[in-house]
């Protein structure tokens, strides 16, 4: 069994001292996972003497093979269905383009990832939020209120799964209504399931692409930047059974030349990680989780849903203000020589004053690390002045 | 002094067999010269355990080496100045996106490389020609026909300096006269001298950041993607004094998260190129041009301008159409075994009814194939059936 990926170092974060205080970072989703050392190698055996453009749909041998990894989890596509994009990111905004038209809409149960929006700024399009709340552990919204949000400019119906940031996995059952509704309304249904091997407790996650009788409705968005911890490397995927929105894409893949050479080839070694370094990242994560959930909802007047997946979660916090808390968290206070940097919750929420007393937080430091900074959050609302 | 980069091969296009016949690739411009060996090694010996993300303006040391590099070049810029970006293709969509609200207009003398039409129809914004013309060589249109151009909408010029795809090289005298309308009428000039390297016959390059007055005006486009034969690093840069501009580019940088990582590492690496490396490459390229040229204007009825830099060139033929003797040049022609496949011009002018005799030619391969090429051009229009 190769050695456990899992850094048995101090967190990174910890050397960005602040006034000579420690800083947890729970507040990006910048895993310490070492790359899989498969994908290194590929990068250190490079015997390319010119790095030349790749294909504008990424070389032909990475998109064969990736066709293969989503056979092995259980999703039929071929490499025609499969455009290679530069990041995730490139890949839900050359989506955006090819299926929307200036100022059109597209729903996205909130909170959401906040880059989205910026997705969308760049397609001209809104973004509609529906919301899902806190107490229902961010499960999806009921039908009837996202039907709400469909007008005539309403395109798409946008999710993560398993989610940034509240780590919810969605049901089947779930994305089966979200299935019936985008036929009933003739819309498109991206799904970015970037976190797709990191779910927990058994829990299985279920593709859009296997939603049946929709297949020229959905686009699914991917990435290696979680999975193989190379969020550095820029490489993601857009994948649809739609050919004209597929031909679309490709235009725009076309305007900007090619993914990067260098990393696709990382990407494709990095199929080859064997299913002990996921076996080794999931049982890792599980126990980050615990002892982050845990800890928190043992904090009087702290409510954090579990999480079935991803490496994050938004907690509920007896304070005025999240925001106020965490910049208060950095600027005034300090536990043990340390403090712990969140994100508030707020900036991915679209509706105006939701998720003000909630922050998200990124598992995704070492767990004595992560024990300290439960410490750290708890012996903070003992004396944070705007506790309510 | 070290190895040429110049591959003793023969060039790769030649593998690519069409209906048994071998193909010389005149139509792209990927250079078939090797990348420098610094920039190889440095992703050779990388030794990072985690592909993490890069700061969304690229890392700090990159910026500073690069604004040395620049430095070294007569160009005088501060690592706040410059934000790495996806490649040029990105640094242009960005600097759209940051300066032109939604319908306005960007004035580009034609013919112009052909993707500013993808980064504007990206950016939501028009392109309005300006005509230059192949009798001319392609210099730059008078002013008064560029200020013509100008509405209410108008928000810049662009130019590519030295020029894709017609390698002209503008004087300095000729960037005073863009500086003046740019001043006049206040907008911005956008320049991509991304072909800065590759200027012959002891023409040096005069930079837009060198035009004085307008340090607010101007937005430099850069990549490694030709100075470095790099096309597949996707590592660009988007360089100005204007920190209003700067620092809307650096809004749609986060949103992207960052450019790629080991890219980068390599980028930084290819600053230590020895001067010898592009010194090899002038010379080779010098050469390349002259048989093009030389052996173009030696076939009756054939008129190519002689350019100063890049590694393109635009021929005007004695044919009814340059697109149907291009295409039947690949389908119908062969001499001794090859032919030759160019990009026909009309695809860069965006007047309707342009070049319709002119193809843009890469001067990319090595000597031998291009003393092939430009016999096989000489032999196909002696049969060729819409020759005028």
């Amino acid at each position: 069994m190769p050695e456990s990926p899992i850094r048995k170092l101090v967190p990174f974060s910890e050397k960005a001292k602040r006034d000579g205080k420690s800083v947890y970072h729970l507040n990006i989703g910048q895993p310490d996972i070492e790359t899989p050392e498969v994908a290194l190698n590929a990068i250190k055996n490079i015997d390319r003497k010119v790095i030349e453009y790749s294909h504008s749909a990424g070389f032909q041998s990475y998109r064969d093979n990736l066709a293969k990894y989503y056979k092995s989890v259980g999703i039929d596509v071929d490499s025609k269905d499969i455009i290679i994009t530069t990041g995730g990111s490139e890949a839900l905004t050359f989506g955006f383009m090819a299926t929307c038209d200036p100022d059109d809409e597209v729903i996205i149960p909130e909170p959401f990832y906040a880059n989205y929006n910026g997705f969308a700024v760049a397609a001209g399009i809104n973004v509609v939020p529906v919301t899902a709340t806190i107490e229902n552990g961010f499960a999806l919204p009921p039908v009837e209120e996202i039907e709400k949000k469909i007008t005539s400019k309403t395109k798409a119906i946008v999710i993560c799964n398993p989610g940034n940031p509240t780590g919810y996995l969605y049901s089947q059952e779930e994305l089966e209504q979200l299935r019936d509704i985008v036929k009933k309304h003739d819309l498109f249904l991206f799904a970015d399931e970037v976190y797709r091997e990191f779910c927990y407790d058994g829990a299985t996650p279920f593709s859009v692409m296997n939603l049946e009788g929709i297949d020229q409705n959905v686009i699914l968005i991917d990435s290696v930047s979680k999975r193989y911890s190379m969020c550095g490397a820029r490489i993601g995927a857009i994948i649809s059974k739609n050919e004209s929105v597929m031909s679309a894409v490709l235009k725009f893949g076309q305007a900007r030349l090619s993914p990067p050479t260098i990393d696709q080839i990382a990407a494709e070694a990095a199929l080859k990680t064997p299913q002990s370094y996921f076996d080794n990242v999931v049982t890792e994560y599980v126990e980050r989780r615990n002892i982050m959930v845990e800890g928190l909802n043992n904090i009087p007047g702290v409510f954090c849903p579990k999480p079935s997946g991803a490496f994050y979660c938004v907690a509920k916090f007896p304070v005025d203000s999240a925001e106020r808390f965490c910049q208060w968290l950095l600027e005034e206070f300090e536990y043990e020589g340390a403090t712990v940097m969140m994100a508030p919750a707020s900036g991915f929420y679209s509706t105006k004053g939701l998720g003000l007393q909630e922050a998200r937080i990124a598992y995704v430091l070492n767990q004595n690390a992560l024990k300290k900074a439960v410490k750290c959050i708890k012996e903070a609302l003992k004396v944070y002045p705007g506790r309510v």
